[in-house]
């Protein structure tokens, strides 16, 4: 174990052999576009698709699971894309990984937060009252229904991501150029 | 809370008014059949997909995740898809569910189940040498890659069932029958 494996190590080198120079769920994407396209769908459904919450709220969601998952390449990635959606502050969803219970954020996406937590410790963690809550914030049950999938989703993205090892970047320029892609254009390729 | 509510609770009574007389996963696919497609997809080519891996071997992994999940819809049903696509017994999928290691399946699927496991517990548990466990019984880039990937989506799919508290059935006979649909006509919905 000398410095030949020390640098491998420090560049995150996959389980797999990925195709290379991509960041991320990006390498897993390109070694199985089989299985690519139901998950760049789901997302972008999820994220993106038209909904009451918005995509700056359902990004926060996302990264705030991605954050507890400690998923850095899931969480910086999505963080940046809900930045990109508010105006480009980083000030609300930063907010929301530290404490949602005093980020700025509206009461109703605090509840939706907390059902996102509860699903990302495990779905039997959701209670009654966690739901009653939600709904006496305002919260749809397509809202509620979204919340549940997005924290679940994600927990299937950062496993995937880091059950790889896929490389993680760790300029947070490179995730503020890939949220800003996310936000505008989008999980799903256009050929 | 009388037995009114008492009763509600042993029928397990869903967070969202779900369409009724649905059970488990299907019900939040026909609440919200946008998430739905892709979801169905991601299951069908995991587990049904051209793929060195039997869809048995599949099926057993998804299985066992959920099983570790608690998730008793995904657990019971992908029993019974397990069991069906290994000629109806269900002692292989049962081995695998009460102790992998000693169960009648082969050291390369044993290896796999030993990586699912570390993916469920969170994706950073999977180490090098897990992986090197695996490619020295002879599994495939491929292989690891879908082992990593299953045991990801179950931890999405039993989130889903569970954070919505889905309907789940009791009688063993219901899960063999959806087990049998399963294996024999898969998870797309042909229209």
């Amino acid at each position: 174990m000398g410095s030949w494996r020390a640098a491998l190590d420090c560049m995150e080198m996959p389980h797999i052999p990925l195709p290379e120079g991509l960041p991320g769920i990006t390498s897993g994407f390109a070694f199985r576009p089989e299985t690519a396209r139901p998950m760049r769908e789901l997302a972008e459904v999820l994220l993106r698709g038209p909904n009451s919450l918005t995509s700056g709220e359902r990004e926060m969601i996302a990264a705030f699971v991605s954050s507890r998952n400690e998923c850095h390449f899931c969480q910086a990635s999505h963080s940046a894309a809900a930045a990109h959606h508010l105006g480009g502050s980083y000030a609300a969803v930063d907010a929301v990984k530290r404490d949602y219970q005093t980020a700025p954020v509206s009461a109703k996406l605090k509840a939706l937060l907390a059902i996102a937590a509860k699903v990302q410790q495990g779905g039997k963690q959701v209670t009654p009252s966690d739901v009653e809550r939600a709904r006496a914030e305002g919260a749809t049950d397509v809202e509620i229904h979204d919340a549940v999938l997005i924290a679940a989703a994600f927990c299937m993205f950062n496993r995937y991501v880091d059950g790889l090892a896929t490389l993680t970047p760790v300029d947070p320029a490179a995730y503020d150029a890939m949220g800003r892609r996310m936000a505008e254009q989008g999980y799903v390729q256009r050929s």
